[in-house]
């Protein structure tokens, strides 16, 4: 692959990015862009590859407005032109890994049986993190790579975001249809274009020195 | 800012990114892509800006070679350019806060007194989660913001990661020399450069199909 940034433009994308607190409710990201953002979700990468997640993007308007209010207020939500709230896999078992092991078989065209291995492994780690009790705080850091690398993403794209942790997820649950079903909300984040007058825009980025906080061996 | 990568570069960078298996060991990243890499570490998004982090850097062969026997015997933390361990800081506390509350005046040029708010704010916080005992878990996501963000950066610069969560963490803190601090171990990523023959570079992505893992609304 040939570098597609530099070194440069990858700090100068970071550092121009910011909890965005005030979007610009009249631009819109355009479809090519926003489609980017989706496959930077898609490909996010995760533990065993299983994908634990569901996004739910959000446009409509009433939607955005009912976010609102189980956000604290935040307005965000409503501002913004794609509202994502990332949602993970609870209590994840056989028929999840059943699906991505189907999925292997269809992608990469190699038989059911080669994969048996992979498939006890795989089980074998998820019934040590059930019987352990960590199964979900598991797979929920998996959707915290995938905002990492959404928020990255829009930045090298030039497109603001603001991550959002101040939620009700049961009432955005309830609220987006997730209520009920496997999956449940663990964060949202906001994407858009910044307001020209949103303050925070302008503030320095705060910061510990670098040797507070690289350690080098 | 003027846009730096095209929807279609970014899209292309995701997809040439894979959990590498076999790094080159002879291929270093140079200093200035590096230093590009721990920006995306020092300038990741954390909850009210916290930075609740250390990462520590490895580039020193035996203490990569110690770190192998902590992984369960993977390879990649002695054949990569550069080993990060990501540390999170542990029952978060007000010399914390503090310490960024001071780099704040710091940074920003502003009066200690005028952030007494945003103290108030942040402690009440910490001090819900503690009690709730979520405090770790909540500075743990975190930690994996850091680590989506981290890969992805490095995927558009054309380096290649390999995440791993298949790591014994008490033992890179002896390693690393984190034990007794208020510093712990959670995940650890590769970095450097594919080598020809891993077989898992050309292996197809396997994704379940967007409409599985995309919700519009």
């Amino acid at each position: 692959m040939s570098l597609t940034l530099s070194p440069h433009q990858l700090v100068h994308a970071l550092n121009w990015r910011y909890a965005t607190k005030k979007f610009d409710p009249a631009k819109k990201i355009p479809a090519e862009m926003w489609e980017a953002l989706e496959q930077s979700l898609i490909l996010a990468p995760s533990s065993i590859g299983l994908q634990p997640w569901r996004f739910v993007v959000v446009t409509d308007p009433a939607v955005k407005a009912q976010l609102v209010s189980a956000s604290f207020r935040q307005t965000q939500a409503a501002d913004c032109s794609h509202f994502v709230a990332l949602a993970v896999r609870r209590d994840l078992g056989a028929d999840h890994v059943d699906r991505h092991i189907q999925r292997m078989v269809e992608v990469r065209g190699v038989a059911l049986e080669s994969l048996a291995k992979f498939r006890a492994m795989t089980m074998g780690n998820l019934e040590k993190a059930r019987a352990a009790g960590t199964l979900d705080t598991w797979q929920t850091h998996q959707i915290y790579i995938a905002l990492g690398q959404f928020m990255a993403c829009a930045a090298v794209l030039g497109i603001d975001t603001c991550p959002m942790e101040g939620i009700e997820p049961a009432k955005y649950d309830e609220i987006l249809g997730l209520a009920g079903t496997e999956y449940a909300t663990v964060v949202a984040c906001a994407a858009g274009y910044r307001l020209e007058d949103d303050k925070y825009a302008v503030a320095k980025k705060v910061r510990f020195k670098a040797e507070e906080v690289i350690v080098r061996i």
